[in-house]
């Protein structure tokens, strides 16, 4: 267990910028421990998108320090029979619905989680709605635990949760396969490929069928217009529009058919 | 009085997430206090839509614990004769233009709320504009107030304020009639109506005329697509549609007209 | 060079409020000061529009006080030879992109800014990808200026470096002329015309051949719905409607034509 929790708490919701929910949680966050920092991560997660939150978790957190505390309400179950936990896990601390949004977090490598299902209705509102437990249950927790109270005392520790699987790219003899799985404001397309394919020679790359005719460093290595594969900042393959939108230019979005076949197995097998 | 001002100072506005007014008001509070913490509730208010920010307000600060200082900055009637306020009412400390949106926070039962008019311009930026009195005004007396200033310095203490009234469901003989006061981003519907009503044996319950034929403790109780009425996390009567957006399927918004009958009355009374 | 640099980072980004870049700013900077304190300016920056920004800038910081620290990235050149720039300037500290966005701060009387290039990668995060140098290189030099590292240690003071010229009002014997430079979510149309013009008698204004009807010192002095001229918050010439949109009413943006003719040259000149 990591030893210092810090009195850093941050926000990830969907609930969107006006959404009163965000400020009710602050409130009770504040309520519990007046000396938290609340740091808001987003509120703009697409509505009850657990896989987008997964992404937007694994994209964000690794660059957080230990100790800082993360509570995550996209919870699209909220009501239901499904857990809520406290997670540590790939370095961070984690208050979630046991949803799977924090798996894709953990490497192969890393230590394994230790899993807290919240039972213990102590550190809790005293009413819990049926609707509202980023409020009710979530907020408070996080304010007890920033205040010092050690994770065990939240409820059980589990082995058992929801995993969401990562949609790995297939790799086959003729190159790989995957998918968009964000677009950025700038309508930069990022895929579940590595970064690391641009690197053999002989590549083509089509996304929804239509070719990315050139591999670069960075967006503006090419001319405006150009559309463009690159790694990204996450070490994925990325596809760009220098100055533009790629997801405009080839009217694609998340779940978009990436393709990165060998040149040569090409000739053999045309898309 | 409450004893002890806290360094906390939320914000609420309808300056938008883009909008420098917001950072400007920022830069003025840690201007008077750098130890200032400054959380932001919503940028995202509807323009000059006060009533919203009413509904804002009642639905977020009760959770809010004493000390805490709320700037809002609503403000259709900026530069005109409409007072600036302080307010303690309801357990809360707030700073905002005389328009009533704090007066829902206040039930029967709490105590008068203290209401100050800020008439005193030492407390002010030293120049005033005639169309930003939330940077000039608010902001700089947000921050006096942080620094532990006593509240009736500011001004003059009045008993005369807006009071913004609530619409209440009107209650008869064959159920109660009121209307959709807000739509979050799920687009639930939340009523003016209390959750009570559900326990009442055979309602039913239109909303623009149509039938929500189905009764729920939480969303997801339900099946994919059907729409029910459950109590809200705010203890009203809230219509939702499972895995959906009941605003879409009913195609309806705020100010949407809700009845809730009683079964027998309906037989007489068709709708 | 400013004495105590706080530890205050305030963000201004065009990365949009669902971004996970803010966030892993934010974990970065905490993992070098745990004790930084946060303030969002704004994400919504339209896409590497540097303009915006810089009027942005030009609209909020002057309202901060010195030590604050401002990192800014709206950065359309990241990955290539473009520099990154440590900036004292008009009392104000900055990190942004060698791009102009800061320069519109410094007013002719101003003393001359300080400047350094971050040339020093000791306080970059060990690797920097070619397309997110705002998590990589400005958020790790921010926390490090926030414990206090000398700004002369980053880099190598410069003379050169990119301005971003304003693009002043014309003034003529007939006149002025200008354009609109931000529009905000009231509608609300600023300009590059100072207020002061509209102390002249004889004035008439239009924007994009409209005329614009009326004087007032108030949006709410004319009658609903009137098209008025006003002093802005930040002494610029505003065109607004009472209780509505200037920018639907007149179906204009940024950069449409503002003129601001005196009586008797418009008789014999007419539009």
């Amino acid at each position: 267990m990591i030893a210092l929790p810090g009195p850093v708490v941050t926000l990830t919701t969907d609930f969107g910028e006006g959404s009163p929910y965000v400020a009710a949680m602050k409130g009770v966050l504040l309520g519990i421990n007046p000396d938290v920092r609340v740091l808001d991560l987003s509120h703009e997660i697409p509505p009850q998108d657990v896989r987008h939150a997964a992404f937007f978790l694994a994209s964000a957190l690794p660059f957080f320090p230990p100790g800082v505390l993360h509570v995550v309400v996209v919870d699209p179950g909220v009501g239901t029979e499904r857990a809520l936990l406290y997670v540590e896990a790939a370095g961070q601390r984690l208050l979630a619905p046991d949803n799977g949004c924090w798996t894709p977090l953990v490497r192969p490598d890393d230590p394994p989680p230790l899993v807290i299902q919240l039972t213990e209705p102590r550190y809790w509102r005293p009413t819990v709605s049926a609707t509202f437990h980023g409020r009710d249950i979530l907020a408070p927790v996080a304010g007890h635990l920033s205040l010092g109270v050690d994770p065990r005392q939240l409820g059980v520790e589990t082995r058992d949760w929801v995993r969401l699987e990562r949609r790995p790219p297939v790799h086959g003899p003729d190159g790989w396969q995957g998918e968009v799985v964000f677009v950025d404001r700038f309508g930069n397309l990022l895929t579940n490929l590595p970064g690391t394919v641009l690197a053999e020679a002989g590549i083509r790359i089509f996304v929804d069928g239509q070719e990315v005719p050139q591999v670069a460093r960075t967006y503006e290595q090419a001319s405006p217009g150009a559309l463009i594969a690159l790694q990204s900042s996450n070490d994925a393959l990325e596809v760009a529009l220098t100055r533009g939108s790629a997801a405009e230019r080839l009217r694609v979005g998340v779940g978009a058919l990436v393709r990165v076949t060998r040149a040569a197995v090409l000739r053999q097998q045309p898309l």
